[in-house]
This record gives C-alpha cells, sequence and structure tokens, in this order.
C-alpha cells in the first residue's frame, strides 16, 4: 500500500476514524446500511462447501505460493516502478503465468513515472558539539528532489501537529521541519495507526516549504522501534517550492527529539534523489477463462512494483503471488468456474497507480461486464477476513462466502475497502473486495529494508491465497452475477 | 504444552478429529449441546465496554509482557522442573509479583521429576558406506533413558503407522523403530495436525519396545522443514522396556527416510540423560484481591517451566507474563474487580504436571469457591479468541464478554480445550478458559532451540493480555457468579 491509499483516506475524511481508538472496523459504513431496506435473502453457497475444504487443503499440502515469492524476491528484490527490477518482475510474471498454463497471457502496457534514490542518503548532526558527527539513518520518500550538491546545512524545528508548524511561524523560515508524531500504538488495527500518522509522509515536504523551511525530516511510519527507516511516496503541492524530505528510523527520531529538547540542533542532509523522464512498463494479466460466461470477469490482483528497499515480499510480493496462485490452485484441482478468473498484476502502485489507471483505461468498455475485483495489499501475514464496498445484497453474499472460509481462519466480510489498484473501478459499478491480513507485523517492515522473504510465513502466505481462491470460485460459480454497485 | 495434551486428548478421543480435516472448531460439542434446552438471557455485559477499551489501549500504549517475557527468558532460557532455571524462574516470578504490588504473593511447593539431557544426543550413520559418519540432528526425548555407556547400534525399520509397525514383527526385532507420519499440513488448525502425529512421540518408546525394538527416533512434531529437532515428554508404559528415543529434525528424517527408500540403514545413537530423584519446586501465585467477594476466585495461569532448549518464549513464558500482565493492566487502570483474581504460575506442566495437581490437591476444599479458571499455554501469538468447557449459560456470557473484545480481534469464544494446568479444576466443576492465539507459527517453534524471544511479536502478546484481562475483569465483575458445570 501506498502513500496514495492515504491521500484516498484523506480524501475521504477516514481521518476521523483516528478519534476513535476502538471503533468496530468500518462503523459508519455499517451504520449508513442500516437505513437501506432489508435485502433479499442471498444465493445459497453451502454447495460448494466441498470445493472450498479442497481448495484450501490443498493449498496447505502444496501450494506454490512460497516458491513463487521466493522467486520474485530473489529475483528482483528491488522494483520500483522504470528501474531494471521492476522490468524483471514483469518478465518473471509472464513467464510463471505461462508456464502454469493459464489463458490470454500479456503485458498490457502503461508509462510510469521513474525516480531514482541515487547514492545513500546522509543525516549527520553538526550541532549540538557533544553530538557533533552523528549519523541518523534516514531514506529520501519516494519522489522526494534531492538536495543542492554537497547537501545543505539547517537548524531543526521539531513539531507533532499541524498546529504546532503553523505556530512555528518565524522560526520554521530557513530551517529543517522535524514531523515527530508517531502513530498511536492504542490502534489494535495498525492500518488506522497508519492512517494517523501517515499524513506527516504525504505531506509534510510541502507543508514545510509553505511554512519556509528548506526540508522535511518525518519520523517513520512503524510502530517498532529499530534503527531502519521506512520510505514511501510524498505528494507535492503543485505551486509550492519542492524541497527534500526523508524518513528517519524511530531510533534516529527519538535521538533527535532527545536533543532537540535540550536545544538547538543543526544537521547537514544530503540526497542525491531524481526523477528522470517517464518510461514504458507493464501490468501483467493472465486468466482462467470461464466454462459459461466467459465475458463476465472477475479481476484478481496485487502490485509488482516495490520500494527500493527490502524485497517488497509483503509490499506486495505477497498480494501478486497470492493472485496467481488463487488461480492456480483452481486449475491444479480442476475447478473452472462459470466466469473468468483475470488475474492482474499492477505496475507502480507505490509512486504512481499508473498501472491501475491503464488497466482501467484499458478496459473501461468493458467495466459493466467486470462483475468483482479482489485485491491483496495489506501483506501475507495470516488472513482475517475480506473487506468491502459491496451494495448490502453482495455483500450478503459475500459474506456467506467468508462463512465457508470460517475453518480457515476467515472471521469476517466487513464493509470496507478494496484496493488502491482496482480503486479506479468503483466508478464504474465493479464491486471491490480486499483481502485483510492479520495488521501487527506489518508495519514493521512496510517499505523498509526488513520487508524480506524471511518475514512471510509460509502457510499464512497460502492461507491467504486459498481464502482469495475460495471467494473468487464461489463468486465466479453463482448462476446469477453478484449485483453491482449503484452509482 | 505438553505430551500430557496429547494423552488427555488420546483418552477424550480427539484425535478422530483428524479424520475430518476441515471441521468447524469442536463441532461435536456444538451439537451436543443444541440438545441442551435454550439457556436464559445472559448477564448484559455492555455496561464494560468502556473498561473493556481502557485495558486494551493500556496494554498496547505502555503494556509491560515484553519487558517481563525478556527478562524470564533471559535469566531463567532453560528452565525444566527441577533445573537451576527453574529455581531461577520461580523466584524471577515471586519476586516480580512482588514488585508489581500483588497481594498474598506465595510459593505453593510441590515435588517434580528431574530428567536430565546429559551430554548433548548423538545419531550417527554407520551404513549405506556412502553415508557412513553424517550425523542426524536430533534431541532425547523428555524422560527417555540414555543408551548404554557408548551408545547403541542397531538398523532402522521405518514406519509411519501402528500398523506398519504391528506388520513389521520380526523385522523389528533389535532394531531402532523410525517413526515418520508427518504432522498433516491440510489442517488449518495447525494443533489439530499436532493431534494427529504426537502419538509417535509420547507412545513410540513403548511400542517399539513392544515389538522388540532396542530404540526409537521420531520424525519431530512441527510443520516446518529446518534442522531443529523439537524434543517433548514421551511415556514409558509400565511393564515394558525402557527403551532410548529421540526426535529427529525434519530435515534429518527425510534424510534417513532417502536412505531407507534406498536399502539397509544402520545408525549409532548416544544418548546420555537421566531421571534422577524428584525435588522440590513450587507453584507461584499472587492476586489482586476481591473489592466484594474476595473469597471467590478467579485463576488465570500459564506454566513456568519450560524445555531445556531454546527459551521457552513460546511454550509458556507467554502464557506466563501474559497471566502476570493481565493483573498489572486491572491495578495500573485502577479496576479492582467484585471477585479475586489469582495469577498461578505453575509448575512442571511439560513432565510431570505436578504443579496442577499440587494447585488442586492444596485447594481442594476451596473448589466450590474458584468460579473460573483461564489458561494460555498455546503460545504468544495474535489471539483470536477463547474455547471453553462452560455450560451453555456460562458460554453465552463468556461470548458476550467475547464481542466486547472483537475490535481487538477477538472472533469467538467456542466450545473446546482450557489448559493442562488447569484441567483438574474440571472434576470441581470450574468453568475452564483457554486463550487461543493464532496456531500458524507455533508448531515452528515449540519445544525447539527456535523458541526464543524474537519469535513472540510484542503487540500480539500483548493483546492477548489485555483479551485475558478483560475477560477476567468482566466475569469477576458479574452481579452473580458465572453458573459452574455439572458434574
Amino acid at each position: 500500500v501506498s502513500a496514495r491509499s492515504l491521500l484516498l483516506a484523506l480524501v475521504l475524511g477516514s481521518l476521523l476514524a483516528s478519534s476513535a481508538l476502538f471503533a468496530p472496523r468500518a462503523s459508519r459504513a455499517t451504520q449508513d446500511q442500516a437505513a437501506v431496506p432489508a435485502a433479499p435473502a442471498p444465493f445459497d453457497v453451502s454447495r460448494w462447501r466441498a470445493e472450498v475444504e479442497r481448495i484450501v487443503a490443498a493449498a496447505l499440502e502444496c501450494g506454490e505460493a512460497p516458491r513463487m515469492l521466493r522467486e520474485l524476491c530473489t529475483l528482483a528484490p528491488h522494483r520500483l516502478a522504470g528501474s531494471p527490477g521492476a522490468e524483471r518482475a514483469v518478465e518473471w510474471a509472464l513467464a510463471e503465468m505461462q508456464r502454469l498454463g493459464f489463458e490470454n497471457v500479456r503485458k498490457e502496457p502503461c508509462l510510469v513515472p521513474r525516480w531514482e534514490r541515487g547514492a545513500p542518503e546522509l543525516c549527520e548532526i553538526v550541532a549540538p558539539e557533544e553530538a557533533r558527527g552523528e549519523r541518523l539513518r534516514i531514506l529520501a520518500l519516494g519522489g522526494s528532489v534531492g538536495t543542492p550538491e554537497g547537501g545543505l546545512e539547517a537548524d531543526i524545528v521539531r513539531v507533532t501537529t499541524w498546529d504546532e508548524l503553523a505556530a512555528a511561524g518565524e522560526r520554521a523560515h530557513g530551517r529543517i521541519v522535524f514531523f515527530d508524531r508517531p502513530m498511536d500504538p492504542r490502534h489494535p488495527d495498525t492500518f488506522q495507526a497508519y492512517g494517523g500518522a501517515v499524513d506527516q509522509r504525504a505531506r509534510g515536504a510541502s507543508a514545510a516549504a509553505r511554512a519556509g523551511g528548506v526540508a522535511a525530516l518525518v519520523r517513520s511510519m512503524t510502530l517498532a522501534l529499530d534503527d531502519a527507516p521506512h520510505t514511501g511516496a510524498l505528494h507535492y503541492e503543485d505551486g509550492v517550492e519542492r524541497v527534500p524530505a526523508a524518513a528517519l528510523s524511530t531510533l534516529a527520531a527519538r535521538r533527535l527529539a532527545e536533543l532537540c529538547a535540550r536545544g538547538a540542533v543543526r544537521v547537514r542532509l544530503v540526497q542525491s534523489c531524481r526523477t528522470l523522464a517517464d518510461v514504458e512498463s507493464a501490468n501483467v494479466v493472465g486468466e482462467l477463462v470461464g466454462r459459461e460466461l466467459p465475458d463476465e470477469v472477475l479481476v484478481v490482483g496485487g502490485h509488482l512494483d516495490a520500494w527500493d528497499v527490502g524485497q517488497g515480499a509483503h509490499d506486495d510480493g505477497a498480494g501478486c503471488v497470492q493472485s496467481i496462485e488463487a488461480l492456480r490452485l483452481l486449475k491444479q484441482l480442476g475447478l473452472r468456474p462459470r466466469r473468468t478468473l483475470r488475474a492482474v498484476m499492477f505496475m507502480n502502485e507505490e509512486n504512481g497507480t499508473r498501472g491501475a489507471q491503464a488497466y482501467f483505461a484499458a478496459h473501461r468498455d468493458d467495466m459493466a461486464r467486470h462483475v468483482l475485483a479482489l485485491e491483496s495489499d495489506r501483506g501475507g501475514s495470516v488472513p482475517r477476513g475480506f473487506t468491502t464496498d459491496a451494495n448490502p445484497r453482495a455483500l450478503e453474499t459475500l459474506r456467506a462466502i467468508g462463512a465457508l472460509l470460517r475453518p480457515a481462519g476467515i472471521e469476517s466480510v466487513d464493509p470496507g475497502y478494496g484496493g488502491v489498484d482496482i480503486a479506479p473501478m468503483a466508478a464504474a459499478g465493479v464491486v471491490l473486495v480486499g483481502l485483510r491480513p492479520d495488521s501487527q507485523r506489518y508495519f514493521d517492515v512496510h517499505h523498509s529494508e526488513n520487508d524480506v522473504l524471511a518475514a512471510v510465513h509460509p502457510r499464512e502466505l497460502e492461507l491467504g491465497a486459498a481464502a482469495m481462491a475460495a471467494l473468487l470460485y464461489v463468486a465466479a460459480e453463482l448462476p446469477e452475477a453478484l449485483p453491482r454497485n449503484g452509482r
């Protein structure tokens, strides 16, 4: 998941949720739906109980998602859109889907931005004297401009709220603004904690510039206290000067805050990152063509690009291989459903969502026959449920499917988010669904060097793939298509 | 959890469940209860919603379970009953509960068996010639006798079922029986997979001896393929010769199976483990005395002993510190409930359950005032629910409490198991409850060198402690005591 999801969240006002620490998931959506007249009885899906059981057993016995993830993460550990790694990932996905015998395997082209980190960043304390020369671990934020050659040197002004920045007034002029509001650990759902802090990463650079600052340093978006900085995209506002911005590890942020509490702090910042011209890249698509209604399509996907640190194992190698695995499992079991299942590896989710836009543009005329889109982009941890924007009648059916997965640990299908890459399809009434893995460990690794293969548990990964395969299979097998969302 | 839980499971016939791969948890219990007349409405527990929310937030913001687990695992990583490590663990628990201001902190003595591993075990291939000298990683099973001085050498006979062993007849005479039935990976719940294989570890040695064998080697009880053997208690049958038994790592088992498939295999086995005279040890107890009904008691506990490899972080350091943390959280928040909460660190769960027996014996006359007993002994992973042997009316109330914890990830309170250490109290009608953490990672580490602090996630651990604290608080606060189980 990316800063784009944050921006969407900001737009949708979901930051309000962060004031309610312990709110049931998507309680507002539930309340809204209470006003809708009672839906007709959902399709009876219990006839597919045996197929669901077979899917789960096959995944746990001889699933291939861990093997695929190992291949992707070792062939293309760094695969930010436009990079050579991203192209290796595209070729891997293409070859893998062909090898598995998927149908209509193809690239669908898109232009993507190309941002390069350049040489490793440097953040060094200049003053106070007793800390001079100490280095703080940072990572430039995705999309950030570099510093002038040789770096920049400035005093720090530390803020934890937008109000504090406004109140800083003159004190922000010529300074580096240090955004130090941590994720709130009291949220049981770490995505709520993320949503309550990531505005600093997305908007900090432009806010610093508007206040007269020369750069932004942002406490990493994680609940872990360690020395790994977590990058992620920033959003430069139009018409505002673009200043460099980087994420500090949480240990580095703690150190800097300690120094700030004692007096003036001055640091030197060096970043050589830059944005180059757009380059051509692609989404990668493969299908299990429907047995009876091949023109009706259910999309399942993740995003193939990942940040340029770690291996993008959870974000979103997991979602990619789970999507491929979902189709592979059904193929292995001879379960070709009535409608077409289409796996889409989206490109450039992290810093542009160009793949998502390209998919929607290329298939715009076909959207009326897109029945459902499912995304896995919240990591490969043990699956707990699904979230969806489905209308009440479709929701009831999805809940009945979810209930078949109860023994596999799927506890709920709740109103909520689908995914960044499938989001454009909402405008066409396509029902969006997101896999909801357990969230406790995700932000320990997200967008950092910690997001490696060893952090993904093979059975947890497979259980997610199995849940996706089962949901897709039953939804694609229904006698009547799932009711579309109204506009 | 221990081999004792296996033996209980065998007695209760729950191995039958292993034939149903995908059975809903405790479905039979549910069916039984369908025959019970409808229960009266449960207590309305929603009035304690705010307290539950405060407990969860406090645990996630400033919980001390990770700090306690670090202390226990570093002060006393190896703490098998009767060992110096176990005594250090006893002293730590006593000091910690005193330091936290618990009331009536004390040791309650018990005699425990003392088993020592001795020098590191050796299992070396003697034939075939091309594998001669290869070493297979093993750990003697807890309670095993040693080999004769200098070891023993014998041919291998490999079996995967009891029927195969019976059919081996003469071929087992004078041989080492290699029990190589893996845990069935198709079970989504890994405890079901464990239950379907651990009979080999518990009964293999005596079965081998009855068949004329001279030793037993058992494939480790894990779903992971790696080189760490997993120990655990065996059970020698009365009147059957006691032969040495050890667990092979899954990689070693795979290697041995490959060799067996090609022809005769001979190995040399050396173990110097032995059982010494019983020694005195203790359960450690501390309380939060009830505000209005101090004589009515709710017990919460884990077991303080652990195997002599790894650090016993999940099994059961987690359950111990969660139990202490549950009381600490309530104390911190000023939530002293109507009835007494008693944290009990049980000794010797792994190889004797003497602490459990001693607690029951010492409090036998007081059992009528024991309202509930809660155990955490399935690891420190993210909590998913509780299981309980509660009667229908108590179950409804526990489910209502569980529903208050839904936003913290507690998805269910289901009929099922409580815990090994609290099991004796069932006979007195005490309602037993077990915390049910996610099971995917548990057997990767269980009873092996992998069970270390780093395998426990601090937030997952705290969420378990918070769920326990909330359940205990509400159950101890109810206007009327939870209905007891009939006998």
